[in-house]
C-alpha cells in the first residue's frame, strides 16, 4: 500500500465537493485549492487546508501544473485528485506529479499518454480486440498522394480527427474526396493550436450513432472490472446533456461482451483507477472512439444501478489496494438519469454566468443533487458552465424518466439562465422516449435538418 | 379504481412536501393547506392550489378537522392524505372524510379505530399469531381487587397503559404490587386528559428491549406485503432520534417469520394502505406493542433499502389499485440509517425554534435528505421540532454509520440548535456500534443510571 494520508484536489465545483467527500468518508486529511474567482466555493469549507494558487484565469490557477505542484509541497499532500477537466488527462502534469514523488488519483502517466493519443489508443483497443471503425492507424501524412491513399481505402463520408484532443476541435467531417485535402489542413491547423499537436487521422464516418460508453476500474495487480454501460447520446456541440443506464434498448448480451472487452483490455495495457471506453453505436455495431483516463461527470448514474461508489474505489485504487469486488460482486438494478444543469441560455447554448438569488434542490426517493451552488452563489464567467447534476433511479427508464421530469419541475434557481427547460422537452421528446436519440440529433434540428 | 383527481395534503413540514412530490410523480392535482405562522412553507410552492386554514395554533388549524374537510370541499379534493401526526391516526376524522364521500389515503376508520385502541389491537394480533406480551385483554377494572386479580396473574414488573394513545402519557411502571393501585389511577387519570380515553391495560414490563418494527402495505383485495424490519431503538422519552434497517444482529429468518405474520394478520383484519407493526424486541423474542396506522417519520429508510417509494404506493392503494409486486419480488439490499434532524438544544432535548441564516444539506452517493428548511427559513415554535431527515444508505452497516457520521460533520446548519452533534456521538457510541442499543438506554443515562 502507498501511505497516502492527504490528498489535493486540483479542481472546483461540484466534482471538488464529490472528492471531498469521498476523501472525507476515507479519513484522509484533504487540501483544497481555489483560484480568486472562487473564495467562496462549497468544499473549501470542508477541507483541512485551503489554498488560494492564483487569479481567475484558468492558466494561472487550475491548469497551472506548477502552482499546483507547489501548493502540493506546502501543504504535505502525498497524492492529488484531478477530478475531470482541466489537468486530468495531462500526461505532462501526471509525469510531474510522477517525479515529485506524488501520486496522482488515476492511471500513470505513460498509460495516460498511450490514451490521450488518439491514434496510439486506437492501435492499442484494436491489438486487444476493442471494436474499431475503419480508418488510418497513424497520423495522415503531408502529402496529398499518400493522404488519398489511405483515405480512399477508408471510404468516404469519413472525419479527420486530431490526435491530440476531443471537444470538436481538430475535427472535420469529409463527405467526398475532393474535400479532403482542405479539411486535412485545416483540422491539422486547428489540432497544433488547440492541442499544441497538428498530428491527424482519419476514421470512418457514422451518420446517425448513438454515444455508449463503458465505465471500468482497474487496480495495480491486474484486476479489471466494468460497471455497466451508460447511453450519453442527448449532446449539444459534443456536449453531453442528458446521460443514462443501462442504454435503452441494446441486448444485455451484446453490452456484456463489450464490457468484458474493455475490462480486458484496461488490464493489458496497465490502465488503474477508473476511466470510460467511448464508443459510438449503429446499425447494432459498436466501434471505439476514445477512452477517457479520469472520472467521469456522468460516473453518478452507474452508482446509482450498481451501489459502487467510484470515487473511493478511484482513491483506494490509488492507495495501491486491490478491487474489494469482483466483477460477479457487481449487481446493476433500475434506471439512472442525469441532467447536467448549466448556467446557460437554454435556447442559444451560451454561458450566463450571475448570482445565484434562490436554490431549491429538488429531492426525495431516487434523486441525488451533485451541486456547489447555493443562495448568493454567483457563477463566475471563467469556467465550465456547470452548476449542478440531476441524478435519478427509478425502478424502470419511463420510471426514471418521469423522476427526472418531476424532479427538474420541482428545482428552482432563480437569478441566472439554465438548461433545465431545455432538458424537460428533450425528456418528453419522442425520440428520446423511444430511446434511439443519436449524437448529431440536436445539433441537426438546430440547423433546421432533419432529426 | 377510485377516481382521485386532487389530493388535499392534511400536513405540514418535510412530509407535505414528501407527499406533494409522490402525488406530482403520479399526475395528481395538489392542495397545500397551512395555518398562519406557515406562509412560507416549501410545498406550497408545489402544489396547484394553497389554502391558509386557520391561525398557528394546531387546534384551530392542521387538528381541525372541520376547516379542512371544508378545505376539501371548496377545492374539489377527492383525497385527503394526512401525513404522520396531527389527525392521521383519529378515526373520528378518517369517518368524517368517509361520510364526506372522500378517501382519506390510509385504513379505513373502522380498522384505524380497532388499531387505535391499543386494548382492541392486541386481541387482534393474538387472534392473528401475532406475538403479545402477557398482559390485560380488556380495561383494567376500577375496583383494586379486580385490578389485583389481572395483574398479580401477570407479574411484575409490568406497566400500565393508556388504551387511547402513547408517546408516553397515560403510562406508568410498576415493579412491585403495592405501587400497583397508585399508578393505575394516575396513569387512567392521564390518560383521560391526554386522550378522552381513561380506560388503561397492563403488559409484563421488558427492563432492556429494543425497538424493532415492521412495515407493511396491503391493497384492497386482500394482497399484503412486508417491506423489511427497522430498528429505532435509539430514542429519548419516547422520541426516535436514529433509525436503520435492516435490524442488525437478529436472524433474517426470525424476521422473516414476524414479517410474513404481519403481513397475514394486515389482510386478515381489511388493513389498507401502508402501515407499522411496532415490537418490542429482548432475549430473542418480539412482542407486540401497537400499529401505526400511517406512514411513519422513517419510512425512507425501508424506501432505500428496498428501492419501493412508499408513499407513492400508499397513495396508488388509496386509488383503488391492486400491489403491483409480490412478496417474491421485493428485496432488501445494504444497510440505510436516518437521523431525525430537530430544532433543539443537543443536552436537553428542549425545542429551540428560530430563524436559520446558513442551511448547507449533506450530499453525495447513498445521501438522501428529506427538509422543507432553507435559508432564512423560520423554525416556528408551535409543531414538532423536525426541520431534516439525513437518510444514507451504505454497502453494509458499518459503511452506513461512516456515511452518516460523514453526512452529518457536513451538514451545516447556522442559527439554530439542533441535535446532529448529539447523534454525531451516538453513531460513535460503542454500544450502538455493536448494536444493540435499547430503548430505555438513553433516558436512563441521562437520569445517571446504568446503560
Amino acid at each position: 500500500m502507498r501511505d497516502i494520508r492527504t490528498v489535493l484536489i486540483a479542481n472546483r465545483g461540484e466534482i471538488a465537493l464529490r472528492i471531498v467527500r469521498a476523501c472525507r468518508l476515507l479519513g484522509l486529511r484533504t487540501v483544497g485549492i481555489y483560484s480568486e474567482a472562487d473564495v467562496g466555493l462549497a468544499h473549501l469549507q470542508l477541507v483541512d487546508q485551503a489554498l488560494c494558487i492564483g487569479p481567475a484565469m484558468a492558466t494561472q490557477s487550475y491548469l497551472d501544473g506548477e502552482r499546483i505542484l507547489r501548493a502540493a509541497d506546502l501543504t504535505d499532500a502525498d497524492a492529488i485528485h484531478p477530478g475531470y477537466g482541466f489537468l486530468s488527462e495531462n500526461p505532462d502534469f501526471a509525469e510531474a506529479v510522477e517525479r515529485a514523488g506524488r501520486v496522482l488519483i488515476g492511471p500513470t502517466s505513460s498509460v495516460m499518454r498511450l490514451m490521450g493519443d488518439k491514434i496510439s489508443a486506437r492501435c492499442a483497443m484494436q491489438a486487444n480486440n476493442v471494436p474499431c471503425l475503419p480508418g488510418s492507424d497513424t497520423a495522415l501524412p503531408a502529402d496529398p498522394d499518400g493522404i488519398y491513399a489511405v483515405c480512399d481505402a477508408i471510404g468516404y463520408p469519413l472525419i479527420v480527427k486530431a490526435a491530440g484532443g476531443g471537444g470538436g476541435r481538430g475535427m472535420r467531417v469529409v463527405q467526398e474526396a475532393d474535400e479532403l485535402f482542405d479539411a486535412v489542413a485545416n483540422a491539422s491547423k486547428e489540432a497544433g493550436v488547440a492541442f499544441g499537436n497538428p498530428a491527424v487521422y482519419a476514421e470512418r464516418f457514422l451518420e446517425a450513432p448513438r454515444h455508449v460508453e463503458i465505465q471500468i476500474l482497474a487496480d495495480s495487480y491486474g484486476n479489471a472490472v466494468w460497471l455497466g454501460a451508460r447511453d450519453c447520446s442527448v449532446q449539444r456541440r459534443h456536449q453531453k446533456l442528458i446521460e443514462e443506464a443501462p442504454p435503452p434498448g441494446i441486448p444485455e448480451d451484446q453490452i456484456m461482451d463489450l464490457g468484458v472487452a474493455c475490462a480486458s483490455a484496461a488490464a493489458r495495457i496497465g490502465y488503474t483507477g477508473a476511466g470510460t471506453f467511448e464508443f459510438l453505436y449503429e446499425d447494432g455495431s459498436f466501434h471505439f472512439i476514445e477512452m477517457n483516463t479520469r472520472i467521469q461527470v456522468e460516473h453518478p448514474v452507474t452508482e446509482m444501478t450498481t451501489g459502487i461508489d467510484i470515487v473511493r474505489e478511484q482513491i483506494l485504487i490509488a492507495t495501491g489496494a486491490r478491487l474489494s469486488f469482483t466483477q460477479n460482486d457487481i449487481q446493476s438494478s433500475g434506471h439512472a438519469i442525469e441532467c447536467r444543469i448549466n448556467a446557460e441560455d437554454p435556447e442559444t447554448f451560451r454561458p450566463a454566468p450571475g448570482s445565484i438569488k434562490t436554490w431549491r434542490p429538488p429531492g426525495g426517493p431516487g434523486v441525488r443533487v451533485d451541486t456547489h451552488i447555493h443562495d448568493g452563489y454567483v457563477v463566475p464567467p471563467y469556467y465550465d458552465s456547470l452548476i449542478a447534476k440531476v441524478i435519478v433511479h427509478g425502478s424502470d427508464r419511463n420510471d426514471a424518466i418521469h423522476r427526472m421530469e418531476a424532479a427538474l419541475m420541482e428545482m428552482r434557481v432563480e437569478g441566472i439562465l439554465t438548461t433545465a427547460s431545455q432538458q424537460i422537452l428533450l425528456l418528453n421528446d419522442p425520440v428520446f422516449r423511444e430511446g434511439v436519440f443519436t449524437v448529431h440529433a440536436l445539433d441537426r434540428r438546430r440547423d433546421g435538418g432533419a432529426a
